[in-house]
């Protein structure tokens, strides 16, 4: 795949990653980083992400053979919206929301005839924010889902998957409701449950807590607003995988209170070989 | 401190980071690996962790000044209660378990007049296993926490210490029931709900996992027979724990059903305070 413009609106971490890939790798002409926030577009700039910036999304987004959408869940459906109106059916448009469900339904009740949107969520990140934290690599081999529903033109779903793949990730197809179940709980439930545990840590026992507590609850450093909103997007599946969870601790719980030392070492070899299962 | 012989009995991650930090720090002249499993004996001995090894514990303890005991916390008590039979009161026994209560109780009701146990916790570790990931920093700057009850003479206090200093960490007292009410909230807990996290993961979706998930859930590969005998020793303060984290989780629950948008944000921002506290 080659493309001559690429507009990222949004030049955050994956906005500015994105960006970085396609330069490095070669995709696409030129990198126009578009959107409200004049620092953040100065920013990318400066550090080599984009090749030029506007705040005229509308106008960046029309001139773009593929536009990503890279800003907090509950904006994308808007400004993907508000960019479809100036544009030619030769746009693709994608996103990278944690999210699929809700803003895939609001973006096609809304789009143009012959406008096409192909929902992506590449699933790489960090707790990190800003374009300073970009990485030409984030990416790199990991897998991002790109969504299909019965409204989307088989040619656009192909061109959104060369154009991830053309990132360096590898993809998975799903409708945007197998979305939101399978990241509720690989993604939105750790984040609750990494927040929870941060959060009921008193003050004074911070210094001792050691790498443990800290990895398991590195990711509550996320940016809180974006995550309600994600937390509130996915809320029904959040929510079952949660019972889950709880009913998981239960289990924990007997086998706490109980007499047989069995069920214990069962359930810790249980998460032993699903976590060995995942690598480092 | 300057010590002459220093045993280290069970020479695995811990005992083989103690054993290596020593040398490195010219704290013991000679420092002697004791054990059961000659594999592990001769694996120290070959990357230069000991000077010596000996499958005779009570012997080498016997005639060291400080001898540290590193295994599963459900062997400290005998393995110590057996080597202070043969020790002349110039030895100092200590311990890297993590769990105090239990352990400590059962050495202080064994232990031979003048005879000085004091239990030792260094809050550092891995969950990787053996003298090979062993490493002469892993108690740099950490926390080590040693024990204090009504039996334990001052000057074993003040000579735990300063060991425990000498291999490079800072020291906090307490007695083991505030130590094991501490550690059920900032290791034990971790320890479990990273398990019942990781246990709860479909195979299909392993592959769907990023770095937030594998975070949250890394310590969740340590060893479960180690890690069952430390839910044991503390159950009664892990249930505990388990109980105010189960809390917090309806908190989150609570806002994430309910209509206001605050609540759910305010837990977040709690998670997101406490962790950066914690730094990286």
């Amino acid at each position: 795949m080659r493309i001559q413009t690429l507009t990222i609106v949004g030049v955050g971490l994956i906005g500015g990653s994105i960006a970085l890939a396609a330069k490095r790798r070669g995709l696409a002409g030129r990198v126009v980083g578009a959107g409200k926030n004049q620092a953040e577009l100065e920013r990318a700039l400066a550090v080599g992400a984009i090749d030029e910036c506007s705040m005229d999304c509308a106008g960046a987004v029309g001139r773009a053979e593929v536009a990503v959408f890279c800003m907090p869940v509950d904006q994308i459906a808007d400004q993907v919206l508000v960019a479809a109106n100036g544009c030619s059916p030769k746009t693709l448009l994608t996103d990278t929301g944690s999210t699929k469900s809700v803003i895939v339904k609001q973006v096609e009740a809304g789009l143009p005839d012959g406008i096409t949107f192909v929902g992506g969520h590449p699933l790489a990140g960090s707790e990190k924010r800003g374009v300073d934290y970009a990485d030409a690599d984030l990416l790199a081999g990991r897998v991002t889902i790109v969504t299909r529903t019965p409204r989307t033109a088989p040619s656009a779903l192909e061109r959104a998957i060369q154009f991830w793949e053309a990132l360096g990730s590898r993809t998975r197809v799903m409708d945007p409701e197998e979305h939101d179940r399978t990241l509720a709980l690989t993604s939105h439930l750790p984040h609750l449950v990494a927040s929870a545990l941060a959060g009921i840590l008193p003050r004074e026992l911070q210094e001792l807590t050691a790498t443990g507590f800290r990895d398991t609850t590195r990711i509550a450093a996320g940016d809180p607003s974006l995550w309600s909103a994600v937390f509130r997007q996915n809320q029904p599946e959040i929510l079952l995988s949660l019972q889950l969870f709880e009913r998981r601790l239960k289990k924990f719980r007997a086998a706490l209170t109980g007499e047989e030392g069995e069920a214990l070492d069962a359930l810790l070899k249980d998460g032993k070989e699903a976590r060995d299962a995942l690598g480092s």
